[in-house]
């Protein structure tokens, strides 16, 4: 290693617009020109803006949730070609730290309005919200959820390696079919392409175009390559193996998390931060049919908080909505009930709804698949950890409401 | 403590059929009468068969397998009264240990025929199929499965107190509306009440009638009172705060599990036992309220067998099936993609299909929700502890396809 | 495996004196008969008296710690020879499990009087002391320290091979130069051979007088084999590499206990109990070559009891007495004022000193080695788990004095 | 918080001799001027040199640890005024975040000779050697020891309150006793004050003089304020309650790890580093009596490295020494022998002794006492985690030796 430190292969300038920024992109293309080189074996620093871009302020009103515009995120920094990286190698990414910015501590939670993104309970919660949230260390405090404060299980939302045009066709294909059998559907069920706001790295305008057109959103992880895959435990440390599908792998990163809870409920729900990742990069030759990968396999590093089994309450929830409605194995239906019962439980130190939604959109909690076969009930289960509370939460202790103040809300 | 140990409140018969046992019953119902008494702070020891009452015996064939009789499971131990117990209180089960029989240290795990019963790979693997388990104290392995070896997180699949004739009501009526619904799909969506081969403890025949026409079926667990939730972290030392819906609670267990992994996908696809739960009871008057409690809550025991995150290869799967349609947030659809995934991986150390389908339901697998909100993808992980086998399947080790034998299948 | 179940390889009666029992003994000495023949790979399950054979009874005086026949002591079960097994070879010892008898759920925690055994902390608290624990499953708690409750970390205190005739003449010319060095000091600083009550198993009078004159005590464990090394994590699922002296190894095994802190401090400090442990063998031919192993190894379990690290309050203490008097690099010094530094901490909460010495003899505390370099002080730590007790612990909190009675002590 | 993050109370100049930064010192003395103020409840960064001021570099050759001056160190970052805190409170510092400093990532372990300095095993390993590590995000690995990779468990080895001039009698009175009394002795077993190199921060010259005749070394932790306490665990996250003898605390830092193992054997052992650390600085009013409190106590943070008890071999280490010698309950003799197990059994897979005694030192090892009362012998163990390696040590492979290269040694 070089006795000074890695290199950066990339950094950011958040006083610039990230659509400004010739190293970042928001949509996943074979043709966005590379960012830089990268040798097998090399370790190499990467910053990243926040998904947003720096829409979310630091400050007390959730206006900036309300009208965010989705069609620029998320802002990926990348992509780097890996020397030496073919089609059906793997491409191993060892993730040997991830560290806020310096010049920015905080980061944010963010529920949007069900008109502009929603989320996992978009039907109960439609309206925008926020929590800022301070970095002290490896902690993290917010001002908008009083008494809780835990270490962050800090990770990329977002990796990846570019889809091969063939995978990228791939994509548009099946997204583009299910959308046409949702139209009746009251909801996005996928996003298409979308040239409004379309950044392509350093492409010129052909490109661009081409990009705007064809270009895979970003939001939703995909079996081929991973991308967004909201993984909490990617954290430092971890080995993540990917498939690659174009010469040079190009690999691009971002959507950094302080901390994020199993499934992150609010869509932006991780504390959402800029930062930068220190990655190693090898290449395993001809690794997918070795491996017999289809997706992403990964190793989570070694040093998450820890908490003991015994000091998690946990909560289940079934395929049954609340209405009553019974539904065939529905494990998405199971875990938004699941998700209410905690939020039924929290209210009761005085929290609002708004509050403990994004507490368990970012906070460690561990959400498990428990049962999947008995029918007609899928079974799952969300952890709580009692020890980011400054206040015993268990059950045997009377719960008593305190001043919990609130998240922040829109103007009007 | 009496100096000599805890009373048993009920013992089982192994050599004796479950249908002919008094203490043991295999529907939910509110008159099935009482197998006996306990006191609030009382430890007992309650016997359990396992929950096929005998019907799968320790040998190389799954014809036991395919031919179960699922009109007659489960065999729970019970229903217990608690003294002082009534409607709306909490009783707090505190799991003090769970055991084989010690005439009986061996479990199964099995894949149900996809004509009687099926699993949740059962499009792709519909045969019967059969490990048998040997213990050796806390530990276990497979005449069927070799190369793998662990210790076991011991639980009951299954507990839970009676349903009121209001509660029962429920589910039969919800149940059967799903039933209605989904008349044309090709399989069953849920298990309306059976009076084939009911079991109501020591009821006469008048009630054993009506538990037979009324009486819920024990395989689905369900919101109200937990019953078939199948988690696997419900092992000794944890505590279960369970709502109770009837006077004296009439709380059942059973269903023993010697290991399990999140999803239990075989169906039969824990290390099923007979065995004996040492269970401490109390009462939390008008728990339910205080607790705003409409599902259970547990809290996990602290001797979890400890692995170390770095010890786990996880596996990510979305919601995109095997034939590449592209589903809408569903989680059940990436589950099953994610467990497939780790078949595909582990196949190439020489185990086929079925071994690993057993596997997976049985070894403690840790099943995440990662992301249900990236639309359309729901992401689910499958951690697979690499030291439960004894070489090493690490993805840098070049894989060898060794002499795994095979698991059982059935005769012809 | 036998479907029915492992073999004893030996039982004990509770009910029988434990020197009238053929496969107990309380010396280490090579002629000691053999109890049993045990073959490479199996498992078997040896029962243990507890190690005082039965001196010390469930009430509330210590008045049988004062009287305790320390000649009597360790009743081991064994010796076991196993086949193969020849000197230069290394046994391989699985622990399978460990429980108590179901006859007798309870254990002891016993201080001597400083002029009959004493303990770590003998000078400051010279009288004998008693707590009787309750076993609830894998908890326990007892009524002479009220406030705790913990899982056991179970475990045997002693297990190892038969000195041969050389290794046994090491330890006694060793063992008894120390003590003719140290006659000038005020105490024992190792016991001789004692033929008084020496319990030689099967032997007839003559190898029993030989026993008697040459057997070492088994109070120390000795590099050479281990025995009596006290160590808390040997628990279940540990292997243990054991060398092998003798042909057939002669291994045995006792003083089992529920649980233990590191140091054992109050030397009857453990849960000490009567038990049955599930061992499997196997030999490693020319082992102790292979392994270059001059004293045994050991792989611990992987079913700990786990708290978080964020669990412990640790305490830190340096090789400084309690008069002020400076030692140079003693740890033995330093952990002695580790242990006092807990028993102010806790006696805040209205404890007494001998029920804190012992609840930190016996209960999960973690002792460390810190820091043996910076002269002239060793610095040690303790580890105190907050989540044994039912009320909080920890330094942030006001410390309350409670009623916590008192734990036995002598009538007179 | 504000926006920008935490002030930095101090930086460091690793251009310039640590001797003339003037936040610095390398004694403990009342006297020495403040370095600056703080808030209780405020978090700030400091910044702090290598414990030796640079003395040792970054290259293939242990001259420099042959030559050091052992006058110079400690150096240390402070002290500083705590406002509001008093003899008799208790500061609460928490700690944040420790990194190592961005443009130097890298760090050493060594041994010195046993002429200047020495170290725990210094009689058989008596000759200067040194390994560099570097720094990958929270891993490291040392050209000098291949095969070896770990996560750091990174703290400051040194923290504290400067005494009182009472307090600094004490010391002076106490440890001047014992030099005197073992002045016999072939080796230093205290250091005296040593006005030679003193470093007394922004001191005029006559408090320097002073400080030079009375200041206590900063080698030893004492009891009275913690100091070198070289604990393993105070990392991250940890929370440490340290008595304050003087008005406004004087609070000082340095002796940054990047990762030890428990005993830090070598002296010189843990990683050693220039780095920061992020402090939160709280003041208990009256703690030292209502925690009833005479030495430092601690709550580790939640995030160390993980591997699971069952990744670890554990070495057993008896009061019996390399010649046969019998102690009487001596933990140091002890845990030499312990140190002394893992090296030979290190040592067959091609490793020289040296690179073991500086790994021991360095790596997350394990050091506990195991049983302190079971006369003559006391027993240690140290426990070495199987995952730092890159090859599988497990004692059931067969060793086979590596050209493992060598650490640095002097050039003659």
């Amino acid at each position: 290693m070089p006795e000074k430190g890695h290199r950066y292969a990339a950094k950011v300038d958040l006083n610039k617009d990230a659509a400004e920024q010739p190293y970042l992109h928001n949509r996943w293309h074979p043709d966005i020109p590379t960012a830089g080189t990268i040798k097998p074996g090399e370790t190499v620093k990467i910053e990243c803006v926040d998904w947003t871009g720096g829409q979310i302020k630091n400050n007390d009103s959730a206006d900036d949730m309300r009208d965010i515009d989705l069609t620029k995120i998320h802002y990926l920094t990348g992509p780097f070609e890996i020397e030496t990286a073919e089609p059906g190698d793997v491409l191993l990414v060892e993730i040997q730290d991830v560290q806020p910015l310096e010049e920015q501590p905080w980061g944010f939670t963010g529920i949007f309005s069900k008109q502009n993104g929603g989320g996992f309970l978009d039907e109960i919660y439609p309206n925008p919200a926020k929590a800022i949230w301070d970095f002290e260390g490896i902690h993290c405090s917010s001002r908008h959820i009083p008494g809780v404060r835990f270490a962050g299980l800090i990770h990329p939302g977002i990796l990846g390696c570019a889809p091969s045009a063939e995978v990228l066709k791939t994509w548009n294909d099946r997204e583009g079919q299910l959308i046409s059998e949702c139209s009746h559907m009251d909801r996005d069920v996928a996003k298409p392409p979308e040239p409004h706001n379309v950044h392509a790295g350093s492409a010129g305008q052909a490109i661009k175009e081409k990009v705007g057109k064809e270009g895979a959103r970003t939001i939703p992880g995909r079996p081929e390559h991973g991308g967004n895959c909201d993984i909490k435990n990617l954290s430092r440390g971890s080995k993540v193996y990917l498939p690659v599908h174009v010469k040079g792998a190009k690999f691009s990163v971002g959507d950094l998390h302080f901390s994020q809870g199993d499934g992150e409920i609010s869509f932006c729900g991780a504390i959402e931060m800029a930062g930068c990742i220190t990655i190693k990069f090898s290449v395993m030759k001809g690794g997918m049919k070795k491996l017999d990968m289809k997706s992403p396999i990964y190793i989570p590093g070694p040093v998450e908080p820890q908490f003991g089994p015994g000091r998690y309450i946990y909560f289940e929830g079934f395929s049954v909505d609340e209405k009553g409605k019974q539904y065939y194995l529905d494990t998405t239906v199971a875990y938004r009930q699941t998700s209410l019962r905690v939020i039924e439980y929290l209210r009761r130190f005085g929290y609002n709804d708004y509050q403990i939604y994004l507490l368990l959109s970012c906070a460690p909690v561990q959400g498990h698949v428990a049962g999947i076969v008995d029918i007609p009930n899928a079974c799952t289960t969300m952890g709580l950890p009692i020890d980011i509370f400054d206040f015993d939460i268990s059950p045997h202790v009377e719960a008593v409401k305190r001043d919990m103040g609130s998240c922040a809300f829109t103007s009007s």
